[in-house]
């Protein structure tokens, strides 16, 4: 079932080559700073969705369906620009992050790092995931 | 075949959760700048080889082989720090690009940007592609 879309976005949907799954991944980078903050993936309806309402829409693997960033925890990504790479197959997203991007309460998903011949964690949770998810 | 790891690659690979392919996608960012130059893929070896040589080396999915970035255009990637997601199944390399990082010539493969309701190309070819492949 696709979402109806603007003759704009089909043209941007029919440059971007989906999947064998009709996925695409889409890299989430804070406008701003630069900081990359995760990589999620999209179908046709959570690009059309992102691109209608201004607010990153992904399509969860794990649930088989549409994942409004932040519609449990709060925490969305409002879209500032939607990019595409030279051949089609990776989306990147500038976004104004509210809060934090990871589920484990830090600001990017990339919070371990090989230093020193192990893995560290190089940032602390800036929340508690109780507070994000555990109330609900 | 695997190649030969220190135990501590052993543990960062242990981390990694790779998909039914064996593969886990990559993204580069230049490490001083911020910018996001590309998104590939990495599998075991690619990975091994990377920590080992501290030269950028993927999986290229279309040629099914270890693909050594810049082995034929000489715009290699020098790693400054590999990081992992909160799920292990997305690296984020920090690099050092030399050059530019997509084959059109550009700096970033995320060239195409969707603005006022149509993708317009937001950078233009640095070095003549022809330069990069066609002497050989």
């Amino acid at each position: 079932m696709n979402q109806p879309v603007t003759p704009a976005a089909a043209a941007l949907l029919e440059a971007i080559r989906f999947d064998g799954a009709g996925l695409v991944p889409a890299i989430a980078q804070q406008h701003d700073s630069g900081e990359v903050l995760m990589l999620a993936w999209m179908n046709r309806d959570a690009i059309a969705e992102t691109l209608a309402t201004g607010r990153v829409c992904y399509f969860s693997r794990g649930r088989g369906r549409l994942w409004r960033k932040g519609e449990i925890s709060g925490q969305e990504q409002r879209l500032v620009e939607m990019r595409l790479d030279c051949d089609g197959d990776t989306v990147l997203l500038l976004v104004d992050q509210i809060g934090v991007a990871c589920h484990t309460g830090r600001r990017s998903c990339f919070y371990r790092a090989f230093r020193d011949d192990a893995l560290a964690e190089i940032a602390a949770p800036l929340v508690d995931p109780a507070a994000l998810y555990g109330a609900r």
